[in-house]
């Protein structure tokens, strides 16, 4: 009731934005009214070199009633929707109100459907469900794909040190579950394993042998680094590094086409594997984000809701990133969290929940996967801030394929004789974070007591003197740090998937292990002292090196990613206590504090400016005092904004203004004198228009008028047909006062998820404000290049 | 260097939203060029019957340069901040776009203030940490006050049936501590603990004991629930119900003043403390996110940052409410979520982080006090959604205290001779998720076995067949569901502290029990069904009541209240546990499904709606293809838009514009002709500017011209001295077109926090879309009385 009456009023149409099919019904009322005097033939075959046969010769007469204009014009065809308009270029920018109101208008078309039969009603419950069942499937293949990632590698990964003689496919661990002789402690010795000494030599012991195996380590991991980055180059670019960055800019509304592909997601997991198994510096955690962001583009294309909206299809993505890190820490509520504060845009309540659903989803069909029970193990992702701008300038960057072999290289010479820097980096934190108890071998826990070590918490043993086997475990890992860190910055930037979360957590728990053990000796030693003397007797267990270790590489990792609440859940629920929860927060919130010091950005968007990607940051505030006219285009130098008036343009004038500008868009209106603001309309939307009246609708002129009125403009009788293009005009672009100041434009930009914005005075249009305006403006006021920031 | 470019280009001005003070200091330049001419004397004392000796006597002389205007004009008082503007009156809505400039500013004049002192340094760090002291603070006495609450209510409630001989401040529980003969099936008695019938009547067994226990017992009810609602009518009426739809407005924007004031938080306590121990059939949990609140809002007074800012203000109040429900549980993180989902209308990144703080030092502060070791058994805030809808016509309603008595008097006659009502709730509860082990001495647990019942997961024991206690169990259980739903349907609405969490859950868990052992028992009898033939073998333990009943208490919650993962993290606190997750999830998505079939809202929403509260609705869609231009006004029959020229309005006209009309604010427009807007006045800023200038400033009179552009208009020599109103004007109104779909209108104003905007047509204005707009328009297109739902 309410539409109809207003359509009755006089002057005013319901123009639903850009929903073109509704419009297309109400108008066809108006548009039937008017009546086809002639059809012009063709004059300018350069711009109508088009098909006179087309369909479009269903013109209809008047039917006698109705206001007879003076003017000629068609049943409009424009009025339905034109192929094209409304989609994007490959790195461009969507348009968030746009794409919801789209699909707020394919929501209603289905539930006005839906009571017509059974089969519509069928349709609208399949797609009220295809949201849940999308991310159901996300989360099954994410979970699924992890666990293959984790058994391929862990096979691969021991395949540089020996082969399983039963059956080649059989990891170290699974080749010895068979054999009887299998203690506890010698559980890795087994004589089904062969070292590659062993199989080529014959022989398992002496120097001849470890130079062998020393020299099959680095073949292997040549080989591995070698395949690796060869896959990546030759067949998807886009599977290098941990994905994280590139994610968030797409979910903050950029387009990046094939980035989430089937290509992508196929090389991303074989080279992943390949990676981790060649001992490089790097961790599988951010890029299984990046394959369970592949699997969730992949799966909404089998739903038009999703596939054919870019707004929805990130809200997929969101959910899919939060199973990413279910997956990768086997913590769901820590994904949830982590796709919330560290990568998502726009995060509505429904996403949330669909978040939490396909992270558990995902996390349950890996837990039912993994056969070693240790998917809980791995943590996180991170790495040293500073080394970041070093990368850019290697001269290596020119030849990937070198730098990877060059890197690779001296990762497996330097790492095959330490041992905590040859074992698999998971298994290393794994074993920091243990504390001694009397069934660990562990070289960390020789300390000198009858008993093998001391128990915290549960046997209340105390604390003792270290033993050989601890300085030399202090002296190895000091020599790992230093590796690690050197390894990690040069690894990180390598054109190999490459993960940071469990490099930074490594580095952070060797260094919080050897304080640990540091901070032990000193209270076992000196007791006396009066930070001890309170609470550390002797005899008496107070300190306990594998919280330190634990401490320290939430500290690390919270100061490369600048996490804060998720990573504290993360490690909540890997280690599952809340006990441990207080030392956490203060070190993540310390480290996120002295980082913060250096430079407010994360790594990731460190890599997001490095490659400048137009992502505008929801967490940066932005605290300067400039007003929207200071940042508006034009400025006093430039000349005049480039303006379409609503009904006096010709085509010729219009495509005129479209080659000489390189603008996406342009604000139309009324006339030049008045400069009233009518509407906005994109270039893609009037180049497609053009091009597709040139091919279906005869009569079209370069001397044709071009009009965005209701109502064709009063011309001569002998001008040729006018061409309508209301169909694909904005008519409610959003528009601020040139007095408005920035911090509130910005704030706009960011929670609308705007484009562009028209600038106002006093009525008049002043100028426009995009996207990129405001962050060469931003980059400008924080004394950055702007020109060098831009994405092209 | 930008900003002063800035103020040299001819005609325009910085004129930072509302910054006045910043304002002041450019205009001056322009303003001190002005030549003071003479002073006019006041001629209408009505309007100017003010302080002739006012401090405004140090007008300044012209300094020879500059434009000698024709007009007079003095130094402009209001370039200072006047005081009152940019304040808000109680109930109304605040403009949150304007609160986040104001802060911005402070935090600009504090950062540039900083490197000129070290005090001023000091004082900008205090600023920078303020944020964190106010939450640390908010946390530590919620934590005290919520174990305060808990321990004051376990002493009332213990009194109820009896009173310790040795220590009258001592509960039931604390007075047997000490007893010898304890043992741990019989740990509730023991002769310290006497109840009243032992007391008076010198016999602790017997009809007769029992008749006295029963009267003391409905003696105490009564009185402690005539006290609560006694204290609440007279000193705190704000102190009633749950205070969470309350709280949910206040966040949204809203103004109750008091309502989280000190007195309410005192009152609001104490009578939480008696209402529980009354035995009315109502929880803590939803009061303790308002006392919560409470102790946030007073701490935020310490904190100028905070005080005097709304928008800052409500940023405290988000984490509080997380602390609230923090220490409610003991679930930290499923505080911060019910924050984010539940309550929180405004939640940015920091907010998260600084809830998550607020949440743990509450949780902490709560456990290090409460001597019982169960601050982690209390539930959920939950009830039935229909009964609502009952309650508003109660012809009780009338009499608050009459109406509370009666309830307390019906619970109290029915609850004592039953046991699972008679007893504590959260203990109710505790039982009905516990499963039957050898210790249990529970009623539900006595199976026929010669061992006393069978411990799930652990012993592995087989289900038994049920014995005679668990029949009897089942029977008082099936009547106590009945009595729960009945009363905590009429108690929701009494006039006392009341929280929903606790019975819902209790009445889910009494269901989930019910059929929990009745699913056990065909189990046990009918192995061979289908249904059970697969897993459930003899001799097996297959299923577990308990677990039945956590699921149940969790859909239960969940349907009356919509909430989702923040109800299933926080059981999953509670029970601490991933492997339960899957049930719990189906059971609250399931209850959430039904919920929604039969009306979206939670009960929060429907208390909120009831009370007719401005609140727009984050969660719920706008699906109506309605425009702006029909839900603007004026609508077609409406007198046209009440507005302001800017130059050629007097006081007097301006004055009967603002008299004859009761709107909060007026655009301001460049003539009647053009209808081309300039800005938007408030009617409260335009009131206390009249209002200053009467006192301030001389010359003022009726006639006087109001302007406000930046100089003063062109005027005859003889005319009053103009009043200059530029400083309140916001110069950067919102604006959207009128085909703008209601659809982004509405998401506007949702997501930037707005109280009005005004809509043009081609550059001109056409009307106003006030936040009432569209509420009355929502509640039009849902089919309800518009009229209804405002609050006035």
């Amino acid at each position: 009731m309410e539409s109809e009456q207003l359509f009755n009023r006089k002057g005013y149409y319901r123009n639903s934005y850009n929903s073109i099919a509704s419009a297309s019904s109400d108008e066809e009322l108006l548009d039937g009214a008017g009546v086809v005097m002639d059809f012009h033939t063709s004059e300018d075959d350069n711009l109508l070199d088009g098909d006179a046969t087309s369909p479009g010769s269903n013109y209809v007469m008047s039917n006698g009633g109705g206001v007879m204009s003076s003017t000629t014009h068609l049943l409009d065809f424009l009025e339905e929707p034109i192929p094209g308009v409304g989609t994007y270029d490959d790195f461009h920018t969507i348009d968030w109100v746009r794409e919801k109101c789209k699909d707020r208008e394919r929501h209603r078309k289905i539930n006005a459907k839906k009571k017509e039969s059974a089969w519509e009603f069928t349709k609208s419950l399949y797609d009220a469900w295809s949201g849940w069942l999308v991310v159901t499937l996300t989360g099954l293949a994410s979970g699924a794909l992890a666990g293959l990632i984790d058994i391929a590698a862990d096979w691969l990964n021991d395949i540089k040190e020996g082969v399983c003689l039963n059956a080649m496919w059989f990891n170290h661990e699974q080749c010895c579950w068979g054999s009887n002789e299998t203690t506890f402690a010698e559980r890795d010795k087994c004589p089904q394993w062969k070292s590659w000494a062993g199989l080529i030599l014959g022989q398992e012991e002496g120097p001849g042998s470890y130079i062998m195996n020393y020299f099959m380590y680095i073949y292997w991991a040549l080989s591995f680094a070698f395949l690796a980055v060869l896959l990546v180059k030759v067949f998807a670019p886009y599977a290098c590094g941990s994905g994280i960055p590139e994610i968030k800019t797409i979910l903050s509304g950029f387009i990046i086409r094939g980035y989430l592909g089937k290509w992508t997601l196929l090389i991303k997991t074989v080279t992943l594997v390949l990676a981790v198994a060649s001992g490089l510096s790097l961790g599988k955690e951010g890029p299984l984000v990046h394959v369970a962001c592949c699997c969730g583009n992949i799966f909404s294309y089998l739903f038009p809701k999703y596939s054919k909206n870019e707004a929805k299809k990130r809200e997929v993505l969101s959910a899919a990133s939060a199973a990413g890190v279910s997956v990768a820490f086997g913590a769901p509520i820590g994904g949830v969290l982590f796709s919330l504060e560290e990568v998502s845009y726009y995060f509505p309540l429904k996403t949330l929940w669909r978040s939490f659903f396909a992270a558990l989803v995902a996390a349950f069909v890996l837990r039912s996967i993994n056969p070693f029970g240790n998917s809980r193990l791995v943590l996180f992702y991170v790495e040293y801030h500073t080394p970041w701008y070093l990368r850019k300038s290697t001269r290596f960057g020119k030849y990937p394929i070198l730098e990877v072999i060059f890197v690779a290289a001296i990762t497996a010479v330097v790492a095959f004789p330490n041992p905590y820097t040859r074992q698999n980096t998971s298994e290393l934190i794994k074993e920091l974070f243990t504390d001694c108890g009397p069934l660990e071998s562990s070289q960390l826990c020789q300390y000198r007591s009858q008993m093998n070590g001391s128990k915290a918490f549960v046997d209340a043993s105390p604390n003792k003197p270290a033993g050989p086997g601890v300085y030399a475990a202090i002296w190895q890992l000091c020599l790992a740090l230093i590796f690690k860190i050197i390894m990690t910055i040069f690894t990180f930037g390598l054109k190999v998937p490459a993960g940071l979360f469990i490099p930074s957590m490594a580095i952070g728990a060797i260094a919080g292990r050897i304080v640990g053990i540091a901070v032990e000796q000193l209270a076992y030693y000196h007791h006396d002292w009066l930070v001890f003397r309170e609470w550390c007797e002797v005899g008496t267990d107070c300190i306990t090196p594998g919280l330190y270790a634990m401490v320290g590489a939430a500290a690390c990792l919270g100061g490369v990613t600048r996490m804060t609440v998720s990573l504290v859940v993360i490690v909540f629920e890997l280690t599952g206590g809340l006990e441990y929860i207080v030392p956490l927060m203060a070190a993540v919130m310390t480290s996120k504090w002295v980082g913060d010091a250096f430079g407010r950005e994360g790594i990731y968007e460190s890599h997001i400016r490095l490659n400048g990607y137009p992502f505008l940051d929801a967490k940066e505030e932005f605290t300067h005092t400039t007003l929207a006219r200071e940042v508006m285009r034009p400025r006093r130098s430039d000349p005049p904004l480039a303006v379409l008036t609503q009904d006096d343009l010709t085509v010729e004038e219009l495509q005129g203004i479209i080659n000489e500008t390189s603008y996406n868009g342009f604000p139309v209106i009324v006339s030049k004198e008045s400069q009233r603001l009518v509407g906005f309309a994109l270039r893609r939307d009037i180049t497609i228009a053009i091009e597709n009246a040139r091919r279906k609708q005869e009569g079209i002129l370069l001397t044709s008028r071009v009009y965005f009125t209701q109502h064709a403009p009063t011309l001569p009788a002998d001008s040729p047909r006018p061409l309508k293009l209301r169909s694909i005009l904005d008519m409610s672009p959003f528009t601020v006062t040139d007095h408005t100041p920035m911090e509130i434009v910005v704030d706009i930009f960011r929670k609308l998820g705007l484009r562009q914005c028209l600038v106002t005075h006093n009525g008049r249009l002043l100028g426009i404000i995009t996207k990129k305006d405001i962050l060469r403006h931003m980059a400008q006021m924080a004394n950055q290049d702007p020109d060098n920031i831009m994405f092209n």
